[in-house]
């Protein structure tokens, strides 16, 4: 536990890091957003960033919430960076390390996603509730899910949108995208799959097209596994697809018609607006996460 | 913690309660099978089983995995009941409460499956690996998990038998039997599945019927998915349905096509033999396991 109330926090993305200093969402001091270019560019402005803080001993520990794969596994020589990425010059970087050594404070990663989990845990959607996923859908499909306040490991991370689920190819002949699996759920549910289905991005698409029905169907079927195996007390559902707010009403619904009645418990059978929600915290899970995080280190 | 070295472990299953008293597999000291009957019968015999341990103060703790379902959320005013189950007169059942107050030991109860997960963990074939998936492929299908050596609990005990996983229809026109789901994981493979589709039971099926491909592909998917959602560090597959050894090595090469390179660990990649493993208590997983859960009251 660290003596400072102030904590710093990375969201490192593919495409931005966005860097704050803050002791919660209500208590922001300062935030930069950098671009993602080469590793010694973003990473030498994010410490730049931090330095002062650190001079003046108003932080003394960072969490990151990084793009992947990470890894996450303590004990290995490769811990805190990132492995192999087709993002072009990050492939083999040690983010953790970096960050830890130009700065001299304790650090700890995880994945953007247990970030954006964490965030809403300490102060969103699903605080307090234990255990619990939040779930992105956007370019990838990935979840956090958190036992006892801290994102699952295992063998490995979680790779949990990458499930097998039922493929409506009566209604949806499209072949999945996913260049490991491809229609596994995120082959077939991801943004990209939408796009590519449709010639244009998901945004442009109305509400009223009969593959809305479909898409849901797959996020459902998806969340109903999700229950059964991991029997989350809250789902947060995060990503650029989970935007269209218009989706919720219609995945909650399926998720009670695939169920069937077999999960005897308030939250599915009558309160599944309550248990199957929006991020609270909007697009600051992330980096809010990181500031968790760092509390918790 | 207990201070006696011995405990009292029952696996309470629909057919027979089996009652022992040990510190472990090779501590075996009583041992009695006792029919499910009604309630009152077959409690009563387990009780006075138990009796002169008690009295001899020999043990002050035992443990019970119990046929379900049951209820495992110890603020609930029916912790420790078997609730709804289709089995004649063990509806409502307060099977923990009459053990307790009859003996006036300390109690501690899970589920049939989180048993066998338990007694694995302790002694068996996924001892120390956190976390783990105990599966039995029976006449049901469940799973316990288990996390820091405890079976996880959500809003409620994992069902993940019930998870939906893409149906072979092409091989396989079995519309499924599960009352709730049609073609889910269990009403796919569970082993009345079998039973159903060939008018006679598993048992009599010879190794070479293209049908065991088939049902080693849904064991295969369902395993992937809870891969990528669990990150177990060792899967132990019980159940009858598993007790044909042959599958084994069909279901461990599909569970490696199916994830196509996609988790990169040695336990995936090249030592699957090691992973996906048989019990290795055999019969005697559930009521061991419930020796470690009385340990661990």
């Amino acid at each position: 536990m660290t003596s400072s109330t102030l904590f710093g926090g990375i969201e490192a993305g593919g495409t931005k890091f966005v860097c704050i200093v803050a002791s919660g969402p209500e208590q922001v001091i300062e935030q930069v957003r950098i671009p993602t270019t080469t590793p010694e560019e973003t990473l030498g402005k994010t410490i730049e960033f931090f330095q002062p803080f650190v001079a003046a001993r108003q932080i003394d520990s960072i969490g990151i919430a990084c793009f992947g794969p990470v890894d996450l596994d303590s004990d290995s020589s490769t811990y805190g960076f990132i492995t192999a990425t087709p993002k072009p010059h990050w492939s083999n970087t040690d983010v953790r390390g970096a960050i830890q050594s130009a700065l001299n404070v304790r650090t700890a990663i995880t994945t953007d996603v247990n970030g954006a989990a964490l965030g809403e845990f300490q102060w969103g959607a699903n605080r307090g509730c234990d255990p619990s996923l939040y779930l992105t859908i956007g370019t990838g499909i990935g979840g956090g899910y958190l036992v006892d306040g801290k994102p699952l490991m295992g063998l490995l991370a979680l790779e949990m949108g990458h499930i097998r689920i039922p493929h409506d190819f009566a209604r949806d002949p499209f072949p999945g995208n996913c260049p490991f699996h491809g229609d596994c759920f995120e082959g077939l549910a991801n943004g990209p799959a939408i796009q590519k289905r449709f010639g244009s991005r998901g945004e442009s698409i109305h509400d009223d097209d009969p593959f809305w029905d479909v898409e849901a169907g797959y996020i459902a079927a998806a969340l109903t596994n999700y229950i059964l195996t991991l029997s989350p007390k809250k789902i947060v559902l995060g990503g650029g697809v989970m935007a269209r707010e218009y989706l919720f009403p219609k995945v909650r619904r399926k998720v009670q018609e695939l169920l069937n009645g077999y999960v005897v418990h308030p939250s599915i059978l009558t309160d599944i607006d309550g248990y199957i929600v929006s991020p609270a915290l909007g697009n600051r899970s992330g980096s809010l996460g990181a500031i968790a995080l760092a509390q918790m280190t």
